[in-house]
């Protein structure tokens, strides 16, 4: 392989980013962390892959920085404070010294922004795509973490922020637009402003990454009840709006807006006696028994399929 | 992508491996875990990607077995116990169903082999290479990890075992065989059967995955230290001694050994009052006031380059 030294990589990009004394200066093969007392670890772990994740051709600091934002974004959601991350990075031939430096420029800026460290990781060569995994740590209050599990019957469902803006900016991106939409896709922002917020009252949560429907989904599927979201009712920014008013159909723009995913709001369940401690939040639903998501137009079903939607009483 | 369906892959081969409660049952974005009191976790990552770290028609199983031991191995070298281990899986189009369920079973073997639990992670397509990063977990004593800065002037260098068994078993397996140096080198055994012989003595110590003169070289970096190392005291297996016996230049030939990689040994310092503590290991050097690493055959330096190797005396 031709690429950058490896070793010069580790010592000139990497180690100034192993701020914690935790990190060991990356100097050995492991971090060794003495969790606080009292405290539950929270570990996610995300990849993302140059042609899938990301344009190829998208600037590596807002690669790098949205490949930790999305692991933050899970830890946001269960009311986690991010503490460090490790870094699984398989670079191809064709990334030279400048496109590395970029990349740990990108680390740096998100690393002071949202106070946590490089801990450690690997660094490999690959003949294929740029290829990055990141396995994110934070802390929450014994038994504190907000979870996926949690929703019960009689919870209302709530969302902390516009939806579908993640997928327009995709379009934006693709398009090669660069509007506040497609600044929002290559960057998103962890909602980890929300953490006091979650704690005061939200059951079960998750952070809105396959999509506003999916991950409702699967807060449904770990809970095992049902989940009805009117799209009516869903917030959005005064683009999606836009967008919305030129669409033939309503109900099939808010159920694409709320399929597309890359949003990284957090959707919540919360016992309606709790839900005015949720400030900011927008009321979109509320959980019942059975199993699975159910969303609604004008009091209606909206069948969702993997190739569109369509009206009917069968959802 | 036309390759097997995500959820699939999910619910039906990796959900089997999440024993652990703390896995929540993969049903979350995130694993939490309650740090048992006065333990440190020791937290490691290493990713291996098809025809850099294996051979690209290598069984899924031993790959996968592989991805977990060398992880397993980081953990071994600090004395920490594993825990568990967070998968991020980039899959290639090409592998089928059957070749990810033989990756799983793989898996679970190791599994309950070391008593460690899929914790989470994330799966992923990819139109490069199957690329696999794995973020293991383990708890030490407060304090007790075995790091590599911990070597002091004064200490003697000991290794766990036969050294070049790994290069060795490359070549084996690179020409086709299937003898047992070949299937070492696919089916590494990380040594945690040391562990408590490690606490009982060791100061500093590493696992030897890049080489015995690399790894070891970690040691003297991130204690500040030099190290000597003979050659001639260094323990071979009977692969090793005939393969050597057949070289025209046998400090050459040791010093290929010392450099090949993949041996999954542990190296280690100790104060010499504690040496006889470590049953089962060689002695082969010392650690002195200085820098970097000197290796030795019949007491003259051998000078190490890149390209080879040659005696003299401004190694």
């Amino acid at each position: 392989m031709s690429g950058p030294d490896e070793f010069d990589w580790i010592a000139r990009l990497l180690r100034p980013l192993a701020t914690a004394p935790e990190a060991l200066g990356l100097m050995d093969d492991v971090a060794v962390l003495s969790p606080p007392p009292g405290m539950d670890l929270v570990i996610t772990a995300d990849a993302l892959v140059a042609g899938v994740h990301f344009l190829p051709d998208d600037p590596l600091d807002l690669v790098a920085r949205k490949a930790l934002r999305v692991n933050l974004s899970d830890l946001a959601a269960k009311a986690a404070t991010p503490f460090g991350y490790l870094l699984s990075i398989a670079w191809p031939d064709a990334v030279d010294w400048h496109g590395r430096a970029l990349f740990a420029q990108g680390l740096a800026e998100d690393q002071a922004r949202y106070g946590v460290s490089l801990l450690g990781g690997d660094t490999v060569a690959t003949p294929g795509p740029l290829t990055i995994s990141i396995t994110a740590l934070g802390w929450a209050a014994k038994g504190a973490a907000r979870l996926r599990s949690a929703a019960a019957p009689g919870d209302v469902v709530l969302v902390s922020g516009p939806i579908g803006d993640g997928w327009l900016g995709l379009q934006s991106a693709q398009a090669g637009r660069d509007d506040r939409l497609a600044r929002r896709y290559r960057l998103p922002e962890p909602r980890l402003d929300l953490r006091e917020i979650l704690l005061a009252g939200a059951g079960g949560a998750a952070d809105i990454s396959d999509g506003l429907v999916a991950d409702t989904g699967h807060i449904a599927d770990a809970s095992g009840v049902r989940i009805l979201l009117d799209l009516d009712r869903m917030p959005l920014s005064p683009e999606a709006s836009g967008w919305l008013a030129k669409q033939d159909d309503n109900a099939a723009g808010l159920a694409q807006l709320a399929t597309g995913g890359d949003d990284y709001q957090i959707v919540c369940t919360v016992d309606p006696m709790r839900a005015g401690r949720l400030t900011g939040f927008t009321a979109m639903g509320s959980v019942v028994d059975g199993q699975g998501v159910e969303t609604r137009y004008a009091g209606q079903p909206v069948n969702l399929t993997r190739t569109g939607w369509r009206h009917g009483k069968d959802g």
